[in-house]
């Protein structure tokens, strides 16, 4: 009834030149000549795999330290993660926007606030207060902290030390799909109090609890820090359950905590999954492949990192970028501990996630 | 306590250019000289408001007919709308591809699925059955239709006479994102039965109705064709509702459906959303910015456009694209028919919608 | 370590009766005396299997039309099933309402709302307009009417012959669980005209097409009535996909759809499900329990239905009820037509839903 | 066109009477001679304020511990609250039950589940475990256990102590509508180790932290128990909060937490709603109406509850019952803390919850 299907190919002839030439005149193009790279059998990042030391971004921060004031115009003193297949973007991969941030003793960071989500991680060293909507949050190695779009937020450094810390956002996204908006806030942070804890988790840092006068869902948690002690005690919790024969962990000597927004139970930004993992000495992770890209920074410890084809040896404060659906496999030398962060929420929402796993290599 | 912030913009300097080598070579990027363009003040997108005209568009694709075989690896005779802000590729807007599929007498395009979402809308004719999954889908004028992501489709026209519809997907977003997956499937379509309505609406098309049978809640609407009967019938009674004093129109004069997915309410797919408006002639639109950007078509009748500072008199077929927070105003010369598809699920979903409409202006 | 349980049955004694005579006297009771009847070890409803005769009914209702005014502080001349295992009270079952209400010619039943979610179905006769929030609604034979809690509602009877109608409410459990609310309204409908078709329905019942200016959820279904057409169409094409070899039907020769709301995909209103059902001549049902309870109502046809131990030969307006886990079973002699309600929707918002279904017997 | 509305009363005749006994005969009950009480202008409850005295309750408890034995049969040694209003059934209010369980030293609870969601709150003592599918939680002062619908669980006292504490389920809820499965289950606990914290508790009771191992919504809590020492300490910070000027507290002078599900951030269960509430001495509550019913007792401090026009002086122990739309007024004399649970869950999920507070009196 209907012809059978032909080869797709048109041959080469200057009505064929003229046809195209007609195409981009008008601001056409075919799809035929472009879905292999369109619509490919898989994903095919631009973004590549890639690695960057501490101690080599840390003496690059510090020198921006001395070189760079920090203040209204450039906003903040950080430094971003370029992926080296994207052209010299300061992207991290397509959706991501990771950077060390550098405050040197007494600076400030004046506030602003953006439609981007924003969290920070300490990998090392303490001293800054990030003021969210008015709430001093204090950081310290191994915290986690969140600054959800727009929310006013400015960072000050109280003590004698410089800090520096990771800064992750959904920038690039946000860029992309065209969604920023930007607003200048105060010079100086609006609270320079230094409190132990935020009035944010004095509310809500509570297992389970919630305050009866804040009933409704909330789009970003509002848990503004989460606290090395809680995640460290959680973690230790699902392997000393594992030892003692009771499921938690991921996989054989792999425990991981998600951070979650205690209103919903999900991510703690529309946009952004954040996680810490540890892994026993020797455990070597299923490989595993994942839709949307992420970023890993460690925390402690040694291991390996294999990315597709390449390889390479981590230790503290190393970071990685893992691009979409490139295979993952951590082997940990010593007990290594990584925190990650990825935008699985993007295609979670949006049903477009897929996530692949190759059994477990132990 | 702490210090006042300062101006931001670092001195230039031989040290200050030999730590942007050091950034460059360890693949860094500052953001303070970043910052302006990342973090607008707003939404400033590279895509431009433009217009493309049917009675150029479809000649072209009638040439493209006669000189560019349809089947197996170029898949489609599709010809996209390239953005002239967006460097030559393919795309109407950041997330948006739209194009003029065009397929000659009796002529195949072989079945194949993908995780992008892909619908069409016609503008005019007929002849051409659309079989997703096995079930033949008849395309008519004012028809819109359904192949959500990962369901196998292929398109024949089973008539004399050529055709020529627009094909509206999310290929920019997922190869952006890189979360494509692709597929061959059968040469041939997998059905070639001509029904006049395909068993998918007869199962899911009655108002209100959902089989007994199926009631778990869907990605993506099971309405594989929303007729043109229906789409009329609804418009011309906002407008008759509007005429006896009651609500149900968008504004003054301004009819406008959704077109949704009967099991959950919400839009037709993740990531897409399809309107039909209707003006009546003399009607002028209030002036709406939104997040998000969009693609039009004019379905009949005749008025003008303003995007921005930009205008065009539209007809019978014209395209235009809005990008991202560029105000759109309408104003309609005759009753002014338009279909409409945007990303503005995307959005919702990941909470970064806004809107802003400033007063009609009638 | 722990000492083995033991008979929990205390031994009858002058000490025993002392301290059950103190419980009483301090509203005490033990729970190892009651546990057998408060904690079965599957539903033993009180409620009982029953079915009501249309031409019982019918007559009744007629006489009540002669001898019952109806107006305001009676507000309906309804007539209520009554279960015979609930002592008199006029409850279908523990959470279910179903009522004959009767409105001979020109009469008016005034407006009046509660927080009860209501709805009407018509097996026979029109001539009466519901009118919701001041919109006409006609009511004729089959259709499927709603007047969802708090919208203010009356009737009247526009013609000159009497009409009888079944109504279905959720007052058994609201009144149980304490959730009532009433107000009286205006003692003659609000709007007296009599159009073809509510002002609600032009707005809504268009297949999967909803109004851009109305995109929120709705707790209710904003459709005010499903008119038979409609439903008789969506059988007849389940049971000609059945013919053709298609999916579609629940089982072997037995078609159904819910009424649905188009905002959510859920059922009509948040308490009560309402389902039409066909069965073509010589179908025999699988047996089925569920937890929760339902009304049926033969709308044409003949056959047989077993609850339980129990059986029944039923015909056009016959009611029966079905108590939580009593098994059903249908059996159609001719074609056979039935609407139906539950309470599902309260069961499975709690979670506490359960199906149990026994393999086809045909 | 139609005519006036009339009043409704029937005149009494023979003929009516007539009418009625036909309707006793066929299993009918006429709307308007019932609808003044079955559908009031606000609901009113067959259930009325009570309250009962913990030390009442507790020396009946250690007689029953005295002449009761626990075991298979009569499974608990649970002494329920039964509602004067409610015609001696072992119901606090038509949804929930409260009971005070009593186990003596080495006493065993065998285990069994059922559909009834229950939990456990402990106003004194220490030294059982209850065992939820295997998994023992520890009992101890101011701590809060669930045990969801269909876990099995059993309890053992492993001291020299006997303990009593709060039940607290849905089972009039259950019952009335007819959704109750029980199965048994061994009758010794299942391990009878005694950690100081649950295997959930270990994995789940991480502010903000989930494991990644679980990432799906879950019906019911994954956490165990909700220790005092959180619950007290988040009432803590919000009366801290409060007096340094921040937001917090429910109203001036009242703190107040809500047990939630850390994977949904809603109710600890479907049914069931459970809160701690801490008043400063000499504070006064704004009345409050809320449609559904409560269960409340003193933890600890003195002061008055109005219920209504009633008003009783509590106490450490003391419970008292709020039925549906009955006015709350608390009054601290000194600190006062209490425990409250309630049937909220059932109507914010049918959408039959209303709430009215008047301004606080204070």
């Amino acid at each position: 009834m209907t012809t059978s299907t032909t080869d797709a190919t048109p041959l080469a002839s200057r009505e064929l030149d003229e046809l195209y030439r007609g195409f981009e005149q008008e601001r056409l193009v075919p799809l035929w000549t472009e879905i292999g790279d369109l619509m490919p059998l898989h994903p095919t990042p631009a973004a590549q795999p890639h690695a960057w030391r501490w101690n080599t971004l840390l003496p690059l921060a510090e020198r921006a330290g001395e070189l760079v004031p920090v203040g209204r115009g450039g906003e903040r003193r950080a430094i971003a993660l370029a992926n080296p297949g994207l052209g010299g973007a300061p992207y991290a991969t397509p959706t991501l926007w990771a950077a060390i941030q550098y405050l040197g003793p007494r600076e400030v960071a004046p506030e602003h606030r953006h439609t981007q989500n924003a969290f920070r991680f300490v990998v090392e060293g303490e001293g800054v207060w990030t003021v969210v909507n008015g709430d001093p949050v204090a950081m310290r190695r191994g915290d986690f902290l969140l600054t959800p779009g727009w929310n006013f937020h400015g960072h000050h450094n109280t003590g004698d030390q410089p800090m520096a810390w990771l800064d992750g956002l959904d920038i690039p996204f946000v860029h992309y799909t065209g969604s920023a908006f930007f607003e200048f806030g105060a010079d100086a942070v609006s609270d320079v109090s230094t409190p132990d804890r935020s009035r944010a988790e004095r509310l809500w840092a509570h297992p389970g609890l919630r305050p009866v006068s804040q009933t409704a869902q909330l789009t970003n948690s509002p848990i503004a820090a989460y606290r090395w002690e809680h995640t460290d005690a959680a973690l230790t919790e699902q392997l000393d359950l594992e030892a003692e024969g009771h499921p938690g962990v991921v996989e054989p000597g792999h425990a991981a905590v998600r951070y979650s927004n205690p209103t919903t139970g999900g991510d703690v930004m529309a946009t952004l999954r954040a996680e810490f993992h540890r892994l026993r000495a020797g455990t070597v992770t299923a490989t595993r492949q994942e839709v949307g890209s992420a970023v890993w920074q460690v925390f402690s410890g040694r291991g390996t990192v294999r990315l597709g084809e390449r390889e390479w040896q981590v230790g503290h404060g190393d970071l990685f970028v893992v691009p979409s659906w490139v295979p993952v496999t951590l082997e940990a030398e010593t007990e290594l501990n990584l925190f990650r962060f990825s935008d699985a929420p993007i295609f979670e929402a949006l049903r477009q996630d897929r996530v692949q796993v190759k059994g477990q290599q132990r």
